[in-house]
Formats: structure tokens, sequence, C-alpha cells
């Protein structure tokens, strides 16, 4: 696969469409060497029309600083900040922080703000790494923009942003561990807990999802629930499958904040867990491993995927990069007291 | 109390020593105005003597730049990064670097490197926050000579560093919560177990121990390890503490990455935790909460602590501050399985 997008325009295109040489161009937009003033002229103009913008990480490599990428959070305060904030972001940002350090780069947390601003046009970044960007995600419509190297983590929330570099994240394969192990624990009937945002992992898991219930014969339970919405938002998700469908056996809640709620709701209406009700998530994080009871999930390799993502971007920032995907590692299932019915 | 140090040469310095006035200095070091090439002569030769830095953080605000800010790690790879990697800083770090946007301020993640390397050098910072700094930091002593504002977390490891901005992260009262617990849970014999390295925190722990030891007559065991082996390190203090006083029956272990590697030790050798051993640590992070069985541990406050260490360097940024130190909220108890010897 080649990358189109984000395409950026380089100091060749302004060369070419100038009729000059890159080394003329170079000397006429940053004063250097003797250029005529009319090619300067001509150069300038032609940098225009194209709205040509100097790489910053070549002239920061000239310069001797370190170039800088910022990791960002595509996930609302509520599920990525506040309260239990040592997530899937910082789990990330403590191995792509040291990653890029030892490539030279220096990387900006942004985690995500409670007022919803991005402050990604306050910052001077040259490359940045976005956690699970959905279809419409304002930070990557305006790192693409920009032409500014952006590799996601995860794939991007929609087909058409399929020439974006990421790291894919295998969620069709995630998913199916977690719903083969529960219905080797005879679960019958097994809700499917989305967010409601369009992001790629939601849209693999309820492909899989429909593929399980078409294969087995099990009813189709599906809820969405609005990811700004938190553990509170877990706990109206059970309580609504709850009365509508009394008979679920399994909940498969995605979104971490969302299990600890529901886990918690389902234990308060007299329901035990693993016993009357079993529960997974996905991330393997400090939600799903100190819940009561411990949340099985999945071992995503986070650490792995940092570096494949870091290294992803850097190559980006040094040139153009023919290899825009890479394939995270495979995901492993953490089997955890939340869905050992059989042993319990 | 005033702060001397880091002391910043200011354009008035320089003005002062030139004998011309500040915007004089400001105009003749960035060519603007109307200067007498005789004067700005002199102010060059002025500031040169002083080794005049201009302010990048001030210059920033003019261009309309985010200023940028490090947080720096002091502790070693094998605590503070590595397999368990969402400890103390990334606690701090999350909510610092939130707490830093919504001051127009850029967070940088230093976390240690495994090389050991400090890339500050190669980071165009404004000023740092960094994390319980041992005597010998190498990375405040560098912030320091360089002039730059820095934010120690926790008292620095040494009274010569007193005047560095800091959140007092009140260590004996700290320690005396979990002492008194422990004493509460007839703990007889208490051992201590500290890092080597020079931290205010284990300087103040020490001292709560031993005037618990000499107010209770019980005795005095204490042990350092070199935070440098991690989990490791825990596992061997306690086979040491083991078999030079096999009558021990309490560990209270400051750095969490030993304390889960003593418990795992204890259990091994056939002592129930906590019936025959209490076993407790400081920062009540994901090691101690998923430690077999729970460790009990302090709530730090660190999302305050994080607040309150940021605002003090965005009001050293801005300029000379009379409030060099602030005290952290108290710290408070939390009780988990691993001293509960009279629930047991």
């Amino acid at each position: 696969m080649t990358s189109t997008r984000p395409y950026r325009i380089t100091i060749s295109d302004v060369a070419r469409r100038a009729g000059v040489s890159p080394t003329t161009v170079s000397h006429a937009l940053n004063g250097r060497g003797q250029v005529d003033p009319q090619t300067r002229q001509r150069v300038i103009e032609a940098a225009q029309e194209l709205d040509y913008r100097p790489n910053r990480h070549a002239q920061r490599l000239r310069t001797g600083g370190a170039s800088m990428i910022a990791l960002m959070s595509s996930m609302p305060y509520a599920v990525a900040g506040g309260a239990s904030r040592l997530g899937f972001l910082m789990e990330v940002a403590s191995v792509a922080a040291t990653s890029a350090l030892e490539r030279g780069l220096a990387m900006v947390l942004v985690p995500p703000l409670a007022s919803g601003a991005s402050p990604l046009d306050m910052l001077d970044i040259d490359g940045a790494l976005l956690v699970e960007p959905s279809a419409d995600d304002p930070q990557l419509a305006s790192m693409i923009a920009k032409g500014l190297p952006v590799v996601s983590i995860g794939r991007p929330g929609s087909p058409d942003l399929d020439d974006v570099p990421c790291v894919d994240l295998r969620s069709a394969e995630t998913v199916e561990l977690l719903l083969g192990h529960m219905l080797e624990q005879d679960a019958q009937k097994i809700a499917l807990v989305l967010g409601t945002a369009q992001r790629n992992s939601y849209m693999e898991a309820e492909d899989a999802y429909l593929r399980m219930i078409s294969r087995t014969g099990r009813p189709d339970i599906r809820l969405r629930v609005d990811e700004a919405c938190g553990e509170h938002g877990g706990r109206e998700a059970a309580e609504q499958l709850l009365s509508t469908h009394p008979d679920i056996d399994a909940m498969l809640i995605l979104v971490d904040a969302f299990a600890v709620g529901a886990a918690q709701y389902v234990q308060e209406t007299g329901r035990r867990v693993p016993e009357d009700m079993l529960i997974a998530t996905r991330y393997d994080g400090i939600r799903a491993r100190t819940c009561e009871p411990a949340l099985t999930a999945v071992n995503m390799h986070l650490d792995e995927v940092a570096q494949q993502a870091t290294s992803l971007l850097f190559e980006r920032l040094s040139g153009p990069v023919t290899n825009t995907r890479l394939l995270s590692p495979r995901p492993e299932l953490v089997i955890r007291a939340s869905t050992l019915r059989k042993a319990a």
C-alpha cells in the first residue's frame, strides 16, 4: 500500500513549479546564497500557490534541536482523563516518550481537556501519534489539512482514512478471542456494549459479534453508549440491558470505564459475577485489574504498539515511507475471575 | 522563604551593568530601535560577562508559541520505567500535562532511559518539573546551572537545595501514618526498607522510624537497597532480612517495586501475609493495588500535587515568586489486606 495522504508538498514540488533547482528554492526562501530577485519572487509565488510549508523536522535536524511530536487522545475526558487516568493513553505515553527520546524526538503529552478544547494550534509540533481516532476526529483532520505527519494507533474510524499510517490493533481478532472464551464458559445470551463514536475498533467488534450471532444462532443484543458518560454510562447500559433482557448472562463491554460501572450495577441487583453474569472488557489496564471481581481482558501489547507507532512516525518525519500500516502483536486473552464460571 | 537559586540573570541586571535602561538592552540585543553602536557593544559585553540568556518563555509569549516544560523522573528505569510503567511518574504526568496545557504550556514527558542518558541538553525547554530529586541529581544540577526554573515534586534530597521551589510531600507524616497503623495491628518487629539514593522522602522516613524506635523500645532494623534492582531488589531485601532477623513480623517498604518483590518472597517461604507478616508501602499505585495480597499504602493526592507543582512552575516562568514551597494535601492511609491482621 502506498500513502497518498497526508501528502506533504516538498521543496521539489516548489522547484518544479518555479522551474528552478531545489537548492535555489531553499536559498530563495531562507535568504541564503545568491538568488536573482526575479527568481526569488517566482519561488515565493510558487510556494504560496502550493501552500508549501518548510519541513520543521528537517530544519530542526539542521539546527540541532529536537523535533517535537505530540501524543493525542481521541477519547473524551471521562474515559481517558479524570479520576482513573492511568489507562490506555498513559500506557502508550510511557513507552512512546522513551522510544521517541531514543530517536531524538521530544514527546508532548496532549491529554483530553475537560473543556474539550484542542491545543493543537498552539503547539509547534512536527508530527503526532493519535490514539484510535474516530471518523470525524478534529485533531486528525487538522493534522491532515496541515500536511503534518500523523500515525494512528489503531486503524482510523473510517475507510476513507485508510491511507493514514497506522498500527492495526487487530480489533476483530481481539473480540473473537473474548467471544470465543465466553462461549466456552457456556454464555447463552451475550450482550455487546460499544461507544457511540465511529471508531474502527467498534466497527470490527460489531462485525465479529454479528458473525458469532449468525454462526451460533444466539440473540443479537447490542447497545451503544456515549463515551463521555464514563463509568456512569456503564451503569446505565447495564440497567437498560437488564430491564429489556433480564436473562442476559454475559456482557462484553469494550470500554473499560463502562465495564467497571456495569459490574457494579449488575452486582447491586443481586446477580453474582461470574456465576450469573460474565463480564469482560478489552483493555487490560488498571480499571480491569482492580475491578471487583477483576475483569477478563486482552493483553494488547501496548508497549510494542507504542514502539511501532513511534518508529513509523519517525520514518515519516524522515521522508516518504512505503510501509504505512504495521500489525500489532497478536492479542492475548487474560482470563480473570469475572468470566471464570466453570471454575467457580 | 525567598528563593536565591535558581537565580536567573535578567535584562535588568544587564542594564545595570551596562549603565543603560532595560529597553535599550532589549533593543540592542534584538537589533530593534535606534541604538548607538558603542552602546550596543557595551550591552553585548555586559550580557556576555553575566552569561545572560534571554527568557525563552517571555519570547514565546511574545511570538505566540507555547512554552515548553519537561516532566523528569529522578528514579532509575527499573522503578519508574520498564514493565510496570504506570506508576508515580505517569500519575503525575497525566494531571500535569492537562494542567500545563490549560496554562498554555506544552509538557514534554522525559521518562528515565534504560541507557541512563539525560536528554536534557537536546530539549529546548523553558522549565521543568522534577520528581523527588536525589541530592546528587544531575538533571537538577543542570537546570540550576542553566538558570532554568525548576520545581521539585517532593523536597530535594539535600538541605543545600532547600531553596529550590517544591511541593513538600509530607514524607514524615506519611511514614508516621504507616508505622502507627502497623503498631495498632500489633507489629512487634518492624523492618524499614529504603532505597540507597539520597532522597528527602527516605531521610524523613528514617527520622520518623527512629523516633518510633526510641519511643516504643522496638528493635532498629533498617535496610537500604539500590533502586535500580527493582522488584528483584525487594526479593533480596526480604531474603536478607529474614535470614538475619527471622522473627520480623512487619516490613515497611517505601519503594513499591521492592514491596511487591518482598511480598512474593515472604509468601514463598511459607509465611502468610498479613497473618505472619505485615507489609506496607508508600505510593498507592497499580503495583500496590494489584499485589497479592493488595498492599496497604498512602493516598498522596498526586492529582493535586501535580497541579500545585505545575502552577508553581507557571508562576516562576512568569517572574520571581515569593512562595517557593507548597505543602501537599494531607496523606491518607489506604488500608488493604496486607496489614489487616486483626480482621483476619
